[in-house]
């Protein structure tokens, strides 16, 4: 390892360091706020107050009302909530979720989707979801899949890494009960146009007539992690039923996330216990880390117009030299509708003499060569750094879309993320620009 | 509000502040090693290194293997990943869990528990529990039972709040898969005999040709979260195949519990997305909160003796003086195998001017009036604190267990607990005792 001040980090799409200011908050709550929400003593009621100001905190950013705002210990966690609780809760009497504080034994008077199910078959609820959403999201649709509690739809995004609002709209139909789709792709930062598909599934509710019973399925999950930090992700703005945020994406603590659920929705929790948070996620609430995320989330969302014209500068500059200066590369998903840090570069056809060892490993071996200069790049997202035998299936995704022709090009396992934050500079780009030129050469 | 110096906390059972130590060397850990374990580059390696050596020493002290500890979020969730996932992993194929790092799709030789289905019946998993388990135990087996995915044996204490193993021995059965017994109650601080308790489930397993094909149910589930900072709860010391512990109760980071899953358990995940913590607990790991609570591990073990001996005599001192001086009051719970912390006082017959608004409520009274008067103690567990209407399960399930002619005496809902720590003093005692005469008389 190089010396450790001359490092350069370009990963902040895998996780970004806790701002002091978080830290600092979170040190001083840590000190005079550490008792249990739940207990009735004082030092418990002010526990609780704080814990609520910080939802309020939250609330007041996404546009939600604060008893929309639950916390859990991970974006991964609350897209598990979502989706199976979503899930989970077709075939139990509308209501008995746990949403808005109720008790879990409410039952509301509304019919459940059963009355809707196709005459003569069983129940199975319907899920709409992108081909190229993060492993959690993808991975409990899978299993709800394998377990043949739910039917899905897959939709392949197009060469630009853009998922159709059209070929969503192709899809939903009388038991579809959840539509996932992420506001920018971790990957290749595209950005999803979230506002036309909620207009989409709108329309759609509009003329079906679950909406008059009070069921107003189905219900449109954006996964937001990634961003947050750059553009308005109000639930108002967005007009998503189920949002999603994550604490180490935004400069802020760990094990922390966000999962909010607008008042209508039927959701039951996937873990029992105390019945913290409305009963839908049970467990000690963590108020510190509660205090720390609402901080983070006001601090990205304050400097985040700044903070994004500053990186789309940069971003456009690094991608346009490098598409200019290296050799057969090309940029993964368009330009536009981008996030303005991330970069992810297809280095197609790398002769450098450790690079091409087997088809396939130029990305493993391009990140690896890259740390030991001194730079923390990444392959495709960091959940599967591990097991990257098969390629980006994001990039693979993108690349399906292509014409025939450049099928054969296999950027999925030969290309670089580079995403941006908010220590890095231009130099720090022009040095990785010339670090990559000499190993490619 | 009083004035705040003047406060006492005897509330220890519901939550612990955070060590100084542990805050340090969190604050330490967070500057440096804030990245992405599962990230390929040097950053990425620094953390992940970071987080296996706290869970080798958290290993260290649980006498497991390192491999064996799995980082979640709370008691909570550990509890529900172990109930859920064993009870879910049962009809799939043996070995389909996550444990040991094994990816999800690795299949062992090993039969599944269907083989030794009762003839003609459907496989119902059974699990045998105690009734005076914490929510975040009875809970998720509560769902089993009413989704009709496992059957339930709940065992009751006898008066002195103690689980007698011939009572579980009594309820093994065939397709008995758990067993569920919490090393000390939270609410009465009653030690349970474990090591007799292992002792029976191994002679049922010796006995049981279960074991002969690799399938060694039924697994013994131990909820260690209250005891672990006065008893020894290694592995091998108790016996158990699962155990749980969470950072709030052992002066530890908010949003840290842990799993320790013994390497022949059968166990498949909640939750699904990145496939860290061997895929059993996906969510990138939170390394800050692993460190800390590695660091508090150390630190409760490391001075649990001699602190469990200042707070036994305390302990005795408080009990002594409050069923002497106090009329009409009695210890829940038995002095003998009782938490050096843990007195729980039946205020049978108080007859103070506001405190006896309605039946069943004196708990909560007791605990407001105490709270005006600048001591922090509680009821039942802060759990059930907003929802004691009901009183204590635990206090009544002792209850029910004395002779009948006694059973009017309705302690759990004119209870105390009162939960000593780290920072108790006798004169801390001392003033609570007093208040509480001159409140009762």
């Amino acid at each position: 390892m190089k010396n450790k001040e001359k490092r350069i980090f370009l990963d902040y799409a895998a996780i970004t360091p806790v701002d002091l200011r978080v830290a600092k908050e979170m040190t001083k709550i840590q000190k005079d706020f550490w008792a249990n929400p739940s207990s009735l003593h004082t030092e418990g009621e002010r526990a609780k107050n704080m814990l609520e100001e910080a939802r309020i905190r939250i609330a007041r950013i996404l546009h939600c009302k604060s008893s929309e705002v639950f916390f859990t210990a991970s974006g991964t966690e609350s897209l598990n909530i979502a989706i199976l609780g979503v899930v989970k809760s077709q075939g139990q009497p509308f209501g008995t979720g746990a949403v808005q504080g109720l008790p879990l034994a409410f039952v509301s008077q509304r019919s459940s989707l059963k009355d809707f199910a196709p005459k003569g078959g069983p129940l199975i609820p319907h899920i709409i979801v992108s081909t190229i959403e993060h492993s959690a999201v993808l991975e409990p649709i899978k299993y709800l899949l394998k377990e043949g509690k739910a039917e899905v739809s897959f939709i392949a995004p197009n060469e630009k890494g853009i998922i159709n609002p059209d070929s969503i709209k192709k899809e939903i139909k009388e038991n579809t009960v959840l539509i996932a789709i992420q506001h920018a792709n971790n990957e290749i930062g595209t950005i999803q146009p979230i506002q036309k598909i909620a207009g989409v599934i709108r329309e759609y509710k509009q003329k079906n007539p679950r909406v008059a019973l009070g069921q107003n399925y189905p219900y449109f999950l954006v996964d937001a992690c990634q961003s947050v930090c750059y553009e308005d992700v109000s639930i108002e703005k967005l007009g998503a039923d189920l949002l999603v945020l994550d604490g180490i994406k935004i400069y802020g603590p760990r094990g922390v996330g966000i999962l909010v659920v607008k008042r209508v929705i039927n959701i039951v929790p996937v873990m029992f216990g105390g019945g913290q948070e409305g009963g839908l996620r049970s467990g000690t609430e963590n108020v510190i880390g509660a205090v720390g995320f609402a901080k983070a989330l006001e601090l990205a969302r304050r400097g985040g117009e700044k903070e994004s014209k500053r990186l789309t500068k940069l971003r456009d500059y690094a991608i346009k030299k490098i598409l200019k200066e290296i050799p057969n590369t090309s940029l993964n998903g368009g330009l536009e509708n981008r996030l303005p840090n991330n970069i992810n570069i297809c280095f197609q056809s790398i002769q450098g003499e450790s690079l091409v060892r087997k088809e396939g490993l130029d990305s493993e071996f391009l990140v690896i060569k890259l740390d030991t200069l001194g730079f923390a790049v990444s392959a495709a997202s960091a959940c599967h750094s591990l097991s990257l035998e098969n390629g980006s299936y994001v990039i693979e995704a993108i690349e399906n879309a292509r014409s025939t022709s450049s099928k054969s090009s296999k950027c999925s396992s030969s290309s670089l993320r580079i995403t941006l934050g908010r220590n890095t500079k231009k130099s720090d780009l022009d040095s990785l620009i010339s670090t990559l030129k000499k190993i490619v050469k």
